[in-house]
C-alpha cells in the first residue's frame, strides 16, 4: 500500500516554543553545536490505491486544510514513500 | 549553515491517537481513500559548522534520547538538508 508522507512545519516567523525548549534542553545534556531547533509534525498517510497526480492533488488540500493550520504552519514537503522505505535510519 | 531534519515516529505497535483521529476526521471532511494516518514529529536542527560523521553520530545520539522517547518512539530518518531545500513543496 503506497504511503505519502507529509511534512508540516511551523512559518518562520511563528514562534515555536517545544523548538526552543528542545534546543535550550541540548546543551544541557551535552549536545553542543546546534544553535537552532524547530519542531513539527510528520504525517504517514497510508494510500487506498494507486497514488496519481489527482490523489496528490487531493491529499495536498487535506495536508493545508486538515492536517496543518495555515496561519501558523507550513506544508513543507509532500512524499511519497513506499512501505520498505520505513525504518532506514 | 547546514540543516539536520530528524524525523521521529510513533512505534507501529503504540496507539496513535492523534493519527486515529486525523483518519476518522478525513472521511468526514471528504477526503476518502486513506486507510490510515499515524502522526509523529519532524526537528529541523541548525547545526554549526560542518556535518561531519561525528556531528551525525552525536546527532543521532540526541535524536534517540531527547528528540525521541525511546520506549514508544524511533528515529525513523535523519536526513542533511540544505537551507535551499526548504519550502520544496
Amino acid at each position: 500500500m503506497p504511503r505519502v508522507v507529509v511534512h508540516v512545519m511551523p512559518k518562520p516567523e511563528i514562534l515555536d516554543p517545544q523548538g526552543k525548549a528542545v534546543a535550550g534542553a541540548l546543551p544541557r545534556l551535552g549536545f553542543d553545536g546546534i544553535s537552532s531547533v524547530r519542531q513539527g509534525k510528520r504525517f504517514e498517510l497510508e494510500v487506498d490505491g494507486t497514488v496519481d497526480e489527482a490523489a496528490l492533488a487531493r491529499i495536498r488540500e487535506a495536508a493545508e486544510t486538515l492536517l496543518s493550520n495555515p496561519v501558523i504552519e507550513d506544508v513543507v514537503a509532500i512524499d511519497v514513500a513506499d512501505e520498505a522505505e520505513r525504518g532506514e535510519a
